[in-house]
């Protein structure tokens, strides 16, 4: 009867299905050579097998019975068998010619099939000491799988030899190149699942091979694996006729090799000689390039690899075809514990890879299938490039001082914020030429981060033409990567970062927002990490915000958007930290920190346009390490308690508070106004939200207790609001920021429709101040009135009135 | 002098110069054709060019003058040529086939080359009434351009004709796909930068021919315009070979048409055979398919234009390379007001478009040219596609009252809270099949939607295998859309919608992120749309959060991120709506509610699994129109303050609160607990900030002014303080919510681990209510360890004990 059910149904037509086809011919496995790596894969698909069903009885000893079966499964089956069936081929290839290779699984689900393989090598036991290489440990690598408190479904922070988790779809390719940058020898495996190739990040990064040096870099070898289904469709890649298929990969630079089929010994023929054939060329194409100096993009090498989805699962259950279609995607007998059939064909299945040949009595693996695994670090679950923290360096890094801005009185000279940054990081990368990368989606110009290409030019090895010889900054020897995809920019900073380097990435604050959920899976895999001794921390991912909201005079609403942030401050404590310098010497500074710190993602927000100057370096670096404090130059309270508290949190807000300070100064010269400024943004959160948070004490004796605070700010108001809404005083605290009230404006505009201007401020503090709410009166219609001329000024010029573009603190 | 810096440098070997190389071949147009086709072309430059620099002399009656320039100079040259020539070749298309077309750029900084020729067909005027046609409208025209209270620089909702605007670049494609869905006249000429090409949305989206419906749907004419420089680097697409380029675009499946070269004369023939063939290529695949009903994806063409950035521009500046270059992109002459050789240059530039010839005396364009812009409707500034809301029929809708599921007794029996929204949309459908559409990233079966399939399958017209006969729900009739990229069904809806039809889009609440940045360009265009009183109002963006954070069992930490609603917050409180309804009847009132409504976009989140059921529609239905409000079956306090108030949002955060409620009961009979359920989120907020914030007394008097609230929230618990800080009892508003403590955990277990369990609450409960924090500590040894003991469980059995998993409302 349960024969019946796992006979085979008619294969149609379905082209995952028979004997190989391939692009390279050849049989490179002798007989014995093929039974062995068969008899390894089918090693791996039972382990897989029982990693998503078994709790006990893991060898089968006894007949498989309830109590044996998990109480939820969870877990893919789908993509397990195709990801074991290439980390096996690549083992083969690593053992041939001692390949440095690592590998990255892009259907995250498939986590089965790259733990088995991974347990198999040993890797696992060396991290799991209690996953031992017999019985109780393949019980216990059964049973911790996707179980409270064990390893997850996905190639997560916990599994050996993964830093690609692959959770959120899209980013295996941007991630494999990163990870392949100045790494010469390393070949990263990338398998492309068909379901993440749908997704947008991943059809760009096909583009990839334009920022791979074959004479400097490794390789990324993609595999696209047309397993053919998502969860519950075809999909595109799959399905679309073989030429268009073959024409698109071609069109995208790589060169397509086929493997396609379902029969196990052909295929491993065809796999192998696939294999073969690829790490040949990119050896060859790498000689060629590191031999002659001649760089040219090589047609890299991409495989295809067609086979069914859940590839030796039954192919027929109670009448539905499951294998090679989308019910094999999770698990395809979901009903066992209490359905005596299914858990009768699921032993059938079990026993279908005949473990008792793989594993002896007391579980070990046979010793003839053992040397298949490679060894030590050449293991892809070992191999370092994986766990990038053990081969990390410091950075070396020119004393940051040295790059500072010379300032004699605070605001009264205009130099553009990032600028000084640019040579900063044009300094570091001299020092740091094969571990330091600076990524952008075609900004670092517009950005004023140019100065770096005085070290190092664009990577550039299309087309060239003799116009990019003036301000093309275009070399086939550069090291900065530009492209207009914010996803790969990120990506590959991600897999530069994970590999063990260090990176900057800069990119318009609007825009941004694209990588969202890429910094929010980058942040949950740093939280993770840091509970896992094992794995050695890493450079934080550097991300400077600029081209801010507040100065988008030429690209109107769609390009003002500082939210962010808010992205950043739902994620861990212990991994986020936001940064907005006010000024050169701050940022100088500040990115001396984030670019030696470790596990972190450090935002930092800062303008590119000129700006004020207020701190000389010494005191940049006194209030920077405070992260909040008071401006004594702004501040005639000394020694007292303060009428208001003025705070600038960011460049511009920071200047039109200071102005308004200066401006409530000359009207009320016995009014004491006590001016902060906050660089770290997390000091408003209390101490026991964040490790950046002010103690309550302290927040008191800078923000006081009961007085009006004006806080103006950067982002969002509500931001501030959420950060201190426990503080004593935030019942005083009255907040500005950008409230989505933009179009076309002129800087000063802006300001006034958001109310972070000079004249808001003041009004505010008339109305804030008890003493001011009736003796201010007058001097509140003025500011009114000036708040009004403006607007007409900006209206009738097209620009803000020269007395306040031009605007210098007074004092 | 001047001459001598226009003369031309020598011409590089760039493939974008030099007579026209077409794949197409045959010169169409007669010479007078030929030559009004191109003087058009001149005038569209000459106002493009005007609106970037000109606040004065619009028609160079006067030598130009410094104070004819404007003060600021934004706006970007770059594309407007290459936007002009394409918009002037569909006009002809469109006057020759009385086509209806609608046109989309892509390179959103090229609104001068979009504006100017929606200004020569009349559009323009009929919308802003003071750009006459004449000298004096003109000069509004060049001054209101990227100018303080005027138009800007894209293609914003102010733009005439544009349903896209391209601030944010990658969305062409998709939202020409949704444009064309179910107009089957319609052509979308759609524009591609390249630019925007490298973005990972735009990679993916050329597979929208996928899903267009030869017999059913119009038309998306894509127009990859190879301009060759985004803002300071080559594009990739204009530098790789053009075998690859050609190879890329055939295997996205689309018949690549080449039309290369910068000789105007040439180049105006090659256009208009290539238009003429793109058509007629167009108009066969659609008859051939609706005359035989055989429905097969056509080999679509796409024409792929090689110009030089800047293209008519000067060619050197000050001995730098301008056109054909990237310097052309912005502002190439930005020193015109104080540079008298750059002044002089730019009306040499001006005048080579010989205005004279164009425009009369008074201003008014020639009699002769005016015949090639299309009339009437046909003007693709005056498309009703492109004002959707003119075309919007309202959404027939069955009653929704009749999907209810009975409910005897609150929490007392469970209903998958998608499952009747499913037919419920199954049946809008049915009454819709022209006007309603359903995207999804490949979920809709997942997420419990699938009764919609009854009545439409999912659109498929690639290859079919037997197999997808049983569960395939796959068909070439299908309206359906799903893509494994929440880009390209983000996109598809907001096309589908601002051309003037409904939809849905479903998605699980992580990846929701992945568009964070379209939700964020959307919510704006719709705020700037709310204030022009021509743009007809659109249906609402309706987006459901599903598979939500609190039920990740399989997926773990990377699927857990209910932040979306942090950054939806942050959007114009006139577009944006969030509802979590608890079951299944509030869900059905709430997406009723919102299926109706304009110009919003609505977020619901309520998760798919099995979950109690507490209202009857009678109820849900007064519940959801109060939108928060007070339970009383659970409630304890009638007609009395009550101790303590408990309140959930969401539904798993609302049974947990119920569970704590009846442990408290139990435990504390004289206890008098309020119970509060909010659905709509924003009535937390005052009703200064949301139209739809509760009063402060109504808050008052739900809240209380002064007892404890312990708050059980869906999402991240500070989004709660954020919009409440302003409130009378915000002090005592003590909120639990998801605090990115997850893993690989069991439902209560993760619940725990975020301190929003029954336990959590109900020692929350004790702890902040005077009269038990003596009285409760045996209650509260006990809470703990139950939720210990629950840990336990979890850790031993991978599921959560059955006590609690089955639990019901017990009073």
């Amino acid at each position: 009867m349960v024969m019946q059910a796992v006979s085979p149904v008619v294969i149609t037509k379905s082209p995952a299905y028979g004997k190989a086809r391939s692009t390279v011919g050849g049989a490179p496995l002798s007989a014995d050579e093929a039974k062995k790596i068969h008899a390894y894969w089918r090693a791996c698909n039972y382990l897989a097998l029982g990693m998503i069903y078994l709790q006990d009885n893991p060898l089968l000893k006894m007949p498989l019975k309830p109590e044996h079966i998990k109480n939820r499964l969870l877990g893919h089956w789908g993509s397990s068998p195709g990801l074991s069936f290439i980390y096996t081929h690549c083992n083969r290839i690593i053992n041939k010619h001692d390949a440095d290779m690592i590998f990255m699984a892009g259907p995250g689900h498939g986590a089965p099939g790259v733990l088995a393989p991974v347990y198999l090598e040993g890797a696992y036991t060396e991290i799991y000491h209690d996953v031992t290489q017999d019985e109780e440990g393949m019980k216990t690598l059964f049973r911790m799988f996707s179980f409270p408190g064990g390893v997850g479904s996905h190639c997560t922070p916990e599994a050996p030899g993964s830093i690609h988790e692959g959770g959120e779809l899209g980013y295996v390719l941007s991630h494999a190149a990163g990870a392949a940058f100045d790494n010469k020898d390393l070949i990263v495996a990338a398998v492309v699942g068909d379901g993440e190739a749908e997704t947008g990040p991943l059809a760009t990064s096909w583009h990839i091979n334009k920022f791979l040096n074959p004479a400097r870099d490794g390789a990324v070898l993609p595999i696209l694996h047309l397993n053919g289904y998502k969860i519950n469709n075809p999909t595109i890649l799959s399905r679309i006729p073989k030429e268009e298929l073959e024409a698109l990969i071609t069109g995208y630079g790589w060169t397509p090799y086929f493997v396609e089929g379902s029969d196990p010994e052909s295929m491993h023929q065809a796999m192998a000689a696939t294999m073969d054939k690829a790490y040949q060329d990119i050896r060859n194409c790498q000689k060629a390039a590191r031999e002659s100096g001649q760089v040219e993009r090589p047609r890299w090498p991409a495989i295809i690899l067609r086979t069914p989805k859940g590839w030796t699962c039954p192919q027929e259950i109670d009448g539905h075809r499951v294998e090679g279609f989308w019910r094999s995607h999770q698990v395809p007998l979901s009903g066992v514990k209490k359905n005596s059939r299914h858990l009768a064909l699921l032993e059938e299945w079990l026993k279908s890879y005949k473990p008792e040949e793989l594993f002896d009595d007391e579980g070990r693996f046979s010793p003839a299938l053992k040397p298949l695994s490679p060894r030590g670090e050449r293991r892809m679950g070992a191999n370092p490039h994986a766990n990038g923290g053990l081969l990390k360096r410091d950075l070396k890094m020119p004393d940051f001082k040295k790059y500072a801005v010379p300032v004699e009185s605070p605001g009264k000279s205009l130099v553009e914020n990032t600028r000084p940054l640019g040579v900063f990081l044009r300094d570091i990368m001299k020092l740091n030429m094969t571990s330091f990368r600076v990524f952008g989606p075609d900004e670092n110009t517009s950005n004023k981060l140019d100065a770096i290409y005085d070290v190092s030019k664009k990577f550039w090895i299309e087309e060239y033409l003799p116009e990019d010889q003036d301000g093309g900054e275009l070399s086939k020897d550069g090291r900065v990567i530009e492209m207009l995809s914010e996803h790969t920019m990120e990506g590959m900073l991600e897999g530069y970062l994970l590999s063990g380097r260090h990176g900057f990435l800069s990119s318009y604050e609007a825009f941004i927002h694209v990588v969202d959920s890429m910094f929010n899976q980058h942040a949950k895999w740093l939280d993770i990490a840091n509970h896992l001794g094992w794995r050695q921390k890493i450079a934080s991912l550097n991300i400077l915000v600029t081209s801010t909201v507040w100065r988008q005079d030429h690209n109107g609403f769609t390009h003002q958007d500082p939210g962010f942030l808010d992205v950043v401050v739902n994620k861990s404590a212990s991994v986020t930290r936001i940064y907005l310098p006010p000024d050169v010497n701050s940022l100088l500074s500040v990115a001396n920190h984030c670019l030696k710190s470790e596990n972190y993602v450090n935002v930092i927000v800062v303008d590119k346009q000129l700006h004020h100057q207020y701190m000389d370096m010494d005191f940049a670096i006194k209030h920077c390490t405070k992260g909040a404090g008071i401006w004594d130059f702004a501040s005639n309270d000394q020694g007292e308690e303060p009428d208001v508290v003025m705070v600038g949190i960011g460049d511009i807000p920071t200047m039109e508070a200071l102005a308004a300070t200066a401006m409530l100064r000359a009207e009320f010269p016995h009014l004491k106004i006590r001016f902060i400024n906050v660089v770290d943004l997390f000091k408003m959160q209390p101490a026991s939200e964040h490790p950046h948070g002010l103690s309550d004490h302290d927040f008191d004796s800078l923000f006081t207790k009961n007085k009006p605070c004006i806080i103006n700010f950067h982002g969002y108001p509500w931001l501030i609001h959420r950060l201190s809404y426990r503080r004593t005083n935030h019942d005083n605290m009255h907040v500005r920021g950008y409230k989505e009230k933009g179009n076309i404006n002129t800087p000063l505009e802006l300001a006034i429709n958001n109310q972070i201007d000079r004249f808001s401020l003041a009004m505010d503090v008339i109305d804030k101040v008890p003493m001011l709410q009736v003796a201010g009166a007058h001097a509140k219609e003025k500011f009114r009135n000036q708040q009004i001329d403006c607007l007409s000024y900006a209206h009738e010029h097209g620009i803000d009135k020269p007395e306040f573009s031009n605007w210098e603190w007074p004092l």
